[in-house]
């Protein structure tokens, strides 16, 4: 009944340190973008975009929708920043995607940036902070690293997970960050050195955490008829489901389970018509290495409870189960916050197209998945790929 | 092709000075919202929310979106903030009608919430100021009131129109605002009153400019065949239009008409197959008094240069060729930023079900416009609804 929907072109910078402000970032990623469309790609028939963001790119510079008239192509379009703590970029694709099945504009772009290095640390942990419970977490020096360290306590204490387990899912990361030159890290670290690394707040050392960092993606996802006319390699959208979640972990059924993520999974795979053992490649929102341990078990790629040995089998690796965060996920490819949802996208394009580098190519890889999160857990889009 | 899509309920709190915060605001509305329906609503069938919110309420409290899981019965929702400067809750109604056009969901909410009051008059600007451009206006020291201040003065010029132009527009306001109980100004202001306050910007005295103030509205929007379970009186949603224009006005193509408006609402009045001379009741974006002229020249109501003859003429007042801003505009009834464009809804929904106030109401209405800008003319949106 609804219209198909296809991604046709993206684009993204590098993530990490940007030696240019937000406009020429999102400039960038929507030059390479449209850039990418193989048979051309007439910027004048996107009538509606969204701009992921959660600061909206650094805090001096407002407006960030608006803005989008500076690229000429892009002007009197229709345009919209979507917030949503670090799932924004999730948003404003999911959201570009409804536009298009909506019969609103055969074609929609959606951008995610943010720019955090230009910040001063506390204006940093105020835009993290406030993406998260205010009056039982922030206010009482609950940061993020706190409350997902307490989710992995409490999941070592349920099911046994180890220190092992965590620094497993580093390590995958940062070797296949290694391998992209979009990433922030591109160095690979061993075990031994992640567990020797710094204690953030424990059971997480340094290399449990992501980074916060520059970066700005595009995509621009479009009618079937639309589709045909730039790519002769589209990608469809076969599932877009979003779901939320109490803002405070201790008001949330369990803490070693997200239900928005239970529950956009479920509704995406029912979507899909697919089964999580019918993904070939993931991008799973690792903010901390709990975090992807956690996504394995809520999207059924693991039970509750395997995710770590999952991990630590090589199932999640290439040539296993299925194959995640091939870009480095937010640990090695960085988390530009507003970015990262429409970076997991653009990945997951190149990847369906066998476009990616040697090494963390998913070979033959049909079916894919993206996962962005918002809050600890508040907020959750999944998305499902198909070459 | 694409579904029909009618407002089925709508709520919204007084404007101004709030004694509650911004949670308490949005629960308000939105509990007056789902209490409006006359067959009863099931807060559960709504499984998408867009929450307009330009400070995202307030400063200290971020994720608006899932916040609305304390709803109760909106747990796990699909909800996201959207962002467009003062157009923020004319956009996330926008998209809310898109999300049931697309079948992510038979119903879908938008609300709108603002809380101004508990800010410091810098962080205040700082919000505002962030909404136009940054180099070329707001570093340099112009405000809203200054960039709109300098499009009177040009309209001034090129088309004659008087100071007393711009007072008819704030006379007749105030005097709906009078009989509003959502109000925040409750007193109408004679003309040599208003022209006798003290002066803001040349030629802007005290009654060109709106407020900046708390409040909250909340509306509904539902399929065809969700709609009926829900009332005996839905309102269609006809036509919803967005489009976006230079940030800086010195770029744009003329200071005295505003592109976004112009596009945004041809593109409505050919949704609808409509004209201007066919429209009832209409909530134009008055942010200051020059506004209202604008719009009504740039929607067609009046020819280019006579809004302000058109205005005191009777014909945007009850009984003439449209009666325009009856619940007082932004002028008088306030203007909490990221609720306005949702408060419009709430308003029109209410005149077209012919329940607004003696004095006020519009008799026998059937078709409405609501007109909702962004920074000053970077962004706009236009719905028109029918009974």
């Amino acid at each position: 009944m609804a219209r198909r929907v296809f991604l046709v072109a993206a684009g993204s910078t590098r993530y990490g340190e940007s030696p240019v402000g937000v406009r020429e970032m999102v400039r960038e990623a929507v030059g390479a973008c449209f850039g990418s469309a193989d048979k051309g790609l007439d910027g004048r028939l996107v009538r509606e975009a969204f701009v992921g963001s959660l600061g909206f790119g650094g805090g001096q510079i407002g407006n960030l929708a608006a803005a989008l008239n500076d690229l000429a192509a892009l002007r009197l379009v229709s345009a919209r920043r979507v917030e949503n703590a670090c799932a924004s970029g999730g948003f404003a694709l999911r959201d570009a995607v409804m536009a298009v099945k909506a019969g609103a504009s055969d074609m929609a772009l959606a951008v995610g940036v943010e720019r955090m290095n230009d910040q001063p640390a506390t204006r940093r942990r105020y835009w993290l902070g406030v993406s998260g419970d205010t009056e039982w977490e922030r206010m009482a020096g609950l940061t993020f690293p706190g409350v997902y360290a307490l989710m992995a306590a409490r999941h070592m204490h349920d099911f046994g997970t180890t220190p092992e387990d965590l620094a497993a899912v580093a390590v995958k990361n940062h070797a296949f960050g290694a391998l992209n030159p979009k990433a922030q890290f591109r160095r690979p670290v061993t075990a031994e050195a992640a567990l020797a690394s710094p204690m953030v707040a424990s059971p997480f050392t340094v290399y449990d955490c992501c980074s916060t960092t520059d970066g700005a993606a595009a995509v621009v996802v479009a009618s079937e008829e639309a589709a045909r006319a730039v790519t002769d390699s589209p990608v469809e959208v076969r599932a877009s489901a979003g779901s939320s979640d109490h803002l405070a972990a201790h008001e949330r059924a369990s803490l070693t389970r997200l239900d928005a993520t239970v529950r956009a999974g479920r509704d995406a795979f029912a979507q899909a018509g697919a089964a999580p053992a019918d993904i070939d490649v993931a991008e799973l929102h690792d903010c901390f290495t709990i975090a992807e341990i956690l996504a394995l078990e809520d999207l059924g790629f693991a039970d509750k409870g395997a995710g770590g040995s999952f991990t630590r089998e090589g199932q999640s690796a290439l040539g296993g189960q299925v194959a995640v965060n091939t870009s480095g996920g937010l640990k090695a490819k960085g988390h530009p916050l507003g970015a990262t949802g429409v970076g997991q996208a653009y990945e997951l394009f190149r990847q369906l197209r066998q476009e990616a580098e040697a090494g963390r190519q998913a070979a033959g890889a049909e079916l894919a998945l993206a996962h962005n999160v918002g809050g600890s857990g508040a907020t959750c889009v999944v998305h499902i790929f198909a070459r």
